[in-house]
């Protein structure tokens, strides 16, 4: 089959709250085939700058849009899928944002050749079992202990074993401040709970202030400290990883969801000293490139953890590119109530079996469909033009 | 002062070929300040994906773009600009464009700065003295031996004593092609004169082919061999240093013009053992990272040159940077005859003296002003409209 075109669905609530929330809009990317099949792809990344990554004017022979590397291409097989996103990657050598924007792509393919073959996306890119992973519920932390332990107590209630909680006050306010965030968030999912803590790059390249915390966090039987420094700041990341390590201090340290290619990962991975490398395949350039990230952690010894906040879409995506290995049994589920990502593969999605645990389909494509009422519900039409031609216009779902 | 306004010009030639040609358009930034100063900057990057990284809607806390981060802002010395370039890097966290994009409105603030206080870019960013640097010219490859001769003598003429040639054929045949590529701009340049050659990342991971034309350059007196592989390759680009500096192999090897941020030149420098790291101040984020990576170059003992196939606003941008540093004496110098890229700072520029070098100007700013009327003759009208509002239109130069 060949690939007739590519669709492009900025999606997005009536209103966009600057929280560290990425459940309020979504790029979503449909390939169509000339057989008539369509793939579904996802992009964690800002929706407007993505497209442009499709549609935009050549610059030069490295400044070509992810369109003209794709459309009227052969879709028969893996290689074919790997030959188009390489494809991509040459044709926009240059565009810094070619890595987020072919995410959706690259997932849609996959999605659309599994549709082909009547195969999982995780039997295409070469596992040959589907095991099943804890899903964590990722939540931002409340705006004090109070609220943030109501939100643990509902994600209990939920019957989730384990959950991530970030960003908010975290790191703004004094050590002691924190341990009663973490405290709270331990208090109301219980003891027996996983708790991670992500505190979104708060304390830049503050390798003692991050110490301080993964010492105290240790004690609430936190399993990771994640993102405790900037992505860039991997000297730093290395110190501290050291430390935790030369001082006994259960936790791990977590981070890589900053990486937006492969390379950047494996910095991370090699000399940042990572117990936990997580991936988004919504921003890596997807499947594909998470799946090198997947491989080159089990070399390394470091568990590879999916990074998703957006939709059953992405959640679906980042689950088959490890699905096959076992040990990587952690997955991240995000579990807030945004009409919008709830809705847009509803009533297909990835869902807990009575263990409370996930696993990626074995339905052909990637398991889920996307819903297009949702879309059309939520859609934001884009409308662009170069010297009064129009360029890009939101097609209809 | 004040920042009043962010204009955005997307300035392109009329007809635009697939050759690895990057003064084929641009985008140029325009910095308002509310004493009617002006500032000016370029991008290397897509305008139209790097405008939208200005322009688009927020997603959440972390996609919130460029123009939000700095309209309203006080600009009154050297550290608001650094404070500015790193709250738009927290604004824009997760825009992997970021840095591509900001790049214009950085060199914009340096430059509007200067003028501000009556101070060339290279001591507000804190040298003492602005050294002079031979410039070589940049160019491309013939399409054969004889043009590529056709080219170098064309560029002897005009009195340049350093020349790289790039792209075009070289790794697309044999061994033998490429080095009668090598030895016809030797010719035509004349054995006195710098030669440097750009591979343009051919051989991708492939050490063998890199290490062979490293021994057969070197006897042609290539000062050194750029990107011979890809960017993601430091492995690779470490076997095939390791390689040459054991051989006794008198070429040197460069690279880092992929790089789009600060610590993916750390991780080449510290990484991928090159002995010249060449950078992008219109991608890497502006003159203000561009400084960190040569101050961090100096501590490693690798030689900082700059990345420039723009206009002489970016030549300009790109002297100021490593202006101070006496020993980093080479820079690039794009010769090409694209009216977009000449016209665009006439009459002013940055000119060779009598004796074929060039320095950073030590008038007020950048000390190049920018042509309205070459901005009136290439712009390129850019319209984008989300649900029937009009998000952004190309402003009057």
């Amino acid at each position: 089959m060949k690939i007739e075109g590519i669709d492009l669905f900025y999606v997005a609530l009536p209103t966009i709250t600057r929280t560290a929330d990425g459940t309020q809009d979504s790029l979503v990317v449909r390939v169509r085939t000339d057989n008539g099949l369509y793939g579904w792809g996802e992009c964690d990344a800002s929706p407007l700058v993505s497209m442009a990554a499709y549609v935009m004017p050549m610059s030069h022979s490295n400044i070509i849009n992810i369109s003209e590397a794709l459309v009227g291409e052969t879709l028969e097989s893996p290689g074919d899928v790997v030959r188009l996103r390489r494809k991509a990657g040459e044709f926009g050598l240059d565009i810094q944002q070619l890595d987020h924007a072919v995410a959706g792509a690259d997932i849609a393919m996959w999605d659309v050749l599994g549709k082909h073959l009547g195969e999982p996306v995780w039997k295409l890119i070469g596992h040959t079992e589907s095991h099943k992973k804890l899903p964590y519920a990722s939540v931002l932390f409340g705006e004090d202990p109070a609220e943030t332990r109501n939100i643990a107590t509902s994600i209990a209630r939920k019957n989730f074993r384990a959950a991530k909680f970030g960003w908010g006050p975290m790191g703004r306010g004094s050590l002691k401040d924190d341990v009663a965030l973490v405290q709270a968030a331990r208090d109301g999912l219980g003891p027996d709970s996983k708790l991670m803590v992500d505190a979104g790059v708060i304390w830049g390249d503050d390798v003692d202030a991050a110490y301080e915390r993964a010492v105290e966090f240790a004690d609430l039987g936190v399993t990771w400290l994640e993102e405790p420094l900037r992505t860039e700041e991997v000297g730093a990341y290395k110190a501290l990883s050291d430390r935790v390590r030369a001082n006994g201090i259960k936790i791990g340290i977590a981070g890589g969801e900053g990486a937006d290619f492969y390379r950047s990962a494996d910095d991370m991975m090699t000399n940042a000293g990572l117990d936990f490398v997580q991936i988004d395949v919504g921003r890596i350039g997807g499947i594909t490139e998470a799946r090198r990230v997947a491989d080159r952690a089990r070399e390394l010894g470091i568990q590879y953890v999916n990074h998703t906040f957006k939709s059953h879409l992405s959640v679906a995506a980042s689950i088959h590119v490890f699905a096959g290995y076992e040990e990587f049994d952690l997955t991240e589920y995000p579990s807030g109530d945004s009409p919008l990502i709830l809705g847009l593969t509803a009533p297909t999605g990835i869902f807990r079996d009575t263990e409370g645990l996930i696993e990626a389909p074995s339905t052909p494509g990637l398991g889920v469909e996307v819903n297009l009422d949702a879309i059309r519900k939520f859609q934001r039409r884009v409308h662009i033009e170069i010297d009064g031609e129009t360029l890009f216009a939101s097609p209809e779902p």
